[in-house]
């Protein structure tokens, strides 16, 4: 297998960490825009089989042309959403197997933004999946770890927990704080932003796909591993989109635990129209709002060391057991930032982002897991994913997943 | 007398409305870095007595020569507080009387800015306060309404009300709401950030001037004339340092009226660093977060025709009373954005500010206000100002002030 890692930012880099521990690739190549990120990160981390290059992943012909350059079999998309089609299409073109961690962006409904589904997320990328699966080639998409081990959570669910399932509802919470500063998130502001401002889409058996408005149907979640209760609301985000496709739940949720906070800083953007993309006019230099919030915080890469806490991400079963009685279960992955720090020098949610796309990598090496056309990962069978992740090294990662049932509402 | 108004921006273009109704001046020459503005405010006004003219409000010595080049004898700051020094310097140059609606900026102490003073609010004036005085000249500081009439009435409780005055408190609040937008300040939000985070100052006679954290001792102050309840902080405004100067009272305070949802605005800002001055460099520009901040939201000088609502300043005063029983006495001007607007074009907040400055001119032309030396509103007798701001026109101002007994603690 020869791997392609298209972007050597937070994600990309630990990936990279995780990957160059295993012995299922024979070739990794990472690439960047800025060819000193890759150079420095194949530096440090010493691995015979790593090799830097420069790509511009706006043009999927600067992705096929990497491809072709060292017979890349598969590519990881690891760079900020807006990337997704040309690096999508570049593998396309240039023959390799394609693997990311979020999908093509969505536009809202014209009209009626928060009722209606517009241009959902993927759906650029499920358009073109005949063409994918007529060649014989393989698109799996949304495998980070939400999208990613949530969807692969939802597979088990469904096959060994439950003979029907009401709601999946994906819950993610963490009690992560920042050492001197007032705020800083931990994981990129931009694409929060993006996430929590769009317009959340929910799934029902009966109605398909719509949406709400922001921060909609708010919940305090008990999260698990001593994290505790967390105010969450709905978001939009992949396993709406990816679960209902390979899933027979009736109802399909995503609900991030902003924590209120959070909540009201986003809301605030908002109203003063922070969150914006579209450059102004400031004492004359165009800028755009967002851009400028962003460069006022710290980079969130960059605050591992200050971090302490833990994040969870799970799935939250509701249905009927496989015994016939009415059951309510959390499967759910927690991940100490104090541990990845030590093993990893990486931050505990960009590892928790990483580890995932790298187990799928292994599992196609290795033949546990195959298929044909634009698939989410709960068309995969979980069981070889979730060994995978528990077993202890070297025969797996080492990272436990857990699961907890709930009281019955 | 011959004015000279630097600035020709809301309020001073407000300023030269109300003036040009008045017979007490012979010329009033309005001046501004852009020399369009003030050319088309005296059009618009078609007073005979009306000058347009250039001016360099951050220099003393452009200041200094408009004043020589016409005669003027009063020269009424209305530009940013940022230019009080130069043209309170050019006005001294110049020979003629100086009058201001803000003072000289203050500087936090530098290693612990929320409890000790470090520059106050018209330091760098009062330092020279002895020069003005040898030479027999007068300047008249803080005359806007906040600080400038809510002086007036300290003056006037002192005076007239009380024998006994535990604390002078200026409360300050609105009820004004922008059709369609979400969040439209009606006041400069440049302005609102430095004046709220800030260190609030705050006076006793015990222990001097001292400063809190910014929106200390949220208190809710319910004011008249269907304004009704708003939640209410202490803010760094300039009635603090001025009413101990010509007052007896044990304590002097600034709440100002922000309302829950601007106080979560300001303190988000602050809390993501946008309220910072210093330039940020942002995809290859330099820019200024707050200036940012400030292009993203509309200009309040624009909106009075999409405001309506009063706004409210006053002072509360408790004590004791002239007959030696506990008082609680709440003194006030209420203006409605509606009459505002269709009397004079004006948007209610900026034609309260504007007024008061123009009233005191009228007061020094007439002989009724006479002093020398860097003097505040509170310095000179109370009821001229009052009588000439209720009484009807073409004798008054035609704007009721008002008196509430608030229940005693």
């Amino acid at each position: 297998m020869k791997i392609l890692i298209v972007g050597a930012g937070g994600v990309g880099s630990a990936a990279v960490r995780i990957a160059a521990r295993r012995s299922f690739f024979d070739t990794l190549v990472v690439a960047d825009y800025d060819p000193a990120r890759p150079a420095a990160l194949v530096a440090a981390v010493g691995d015979p089989r790593l090799v830097a290059a420069q790509v511009d992943a706006s043009s999927s012909e600067s992705v096929a042309a990497l491809i072709r350059e060292h017979d890349i079999t598969h590519v990881l998309n690891a760079v900020d959403p807006r990337f997704v089609m040309p690096i999508f299409e570049g593998a396309f073109a240039g023959g390799a197997t394609y693997l990311d961690m979020a999908m093509s962006l969505s536009k809202p409904h014209p009209t009626s933004p928060h009722e209606l589904t517009g241009v959902k997320l993927g759906d650029e990328q499920f358009a073109v999946a005949d063409e994918w699966e007529a060649a014989g080639r393989l698109a799996l998409v949304g495998i980070g770890v939400e999208p990613g081990l949530s969807d692969v959570f939802a597979r088990y669910a469904e096959d060994e927990l439950f003979s029907e399932i009401d709601e999946l509802g994906v819950r993610d919470g963490a009690n992560l704080v920042v050492a001197g500063y007032d705020f800083a998130p931990s994981f990129s502001i931009w694409t929060t932003i993006e996430e929590c401002l769009n317009p959340p889409v929910i799934y029902e058996k009966d109605r398909g796909w719509y949406t709400t408005a922001p921060f909609s149907e708010p919940e305090t979640f008990d999260f698990p591993e001593g994290i505790g209760p967390v105010e969450c609301v709905n978001v939009e985000h992949e396993e709406v989109l990816l679960m209902p496709r390979w899933t027979s739940a009736k109802r399909v949720t995503f609900k991030y635990g902003l924590g209120d906070e959070f909540i009201e800083v986003l809301k605030t953007l908002h109203k003063l129209g922070l969150d914006s993309t579209t450059p102004l006019s400031v004492k004359g230099v165009q800028v755009s709002p967002r851009d400028v919030v962003a460069a006022a915080l710290p980079d969130p890469a960059t605050l591992g060391d200050r971090m302490s806490g833990k994040t969870c991400a799970g799935v939250w079963v509701t249905g009927t057991g496989k015994d016939g009685q009415p059951r309510s279960t959390y499967l759910y992955h927690v991940v100490d930032n104090e541990q990845t720090m030590a093993e990893y020098s990486s931050q505990a949610v960009v590892w928790q982002t990483a580890i995932n796309p790298v187990i799928a990598l292994e599992l196609l090496a290795t033949g546990a897991w195959s298929g044909k056309g634009v698939l989410g990962p709960e068309a995969f069978p979980a069981g070889p994913f979730l060994s995978l992740l528990a077993a202890d090294a070297p025969i797996g990662y080492g990272s436990p997943w857990g699961m907890e049932e709930k009281p019955l509402a």
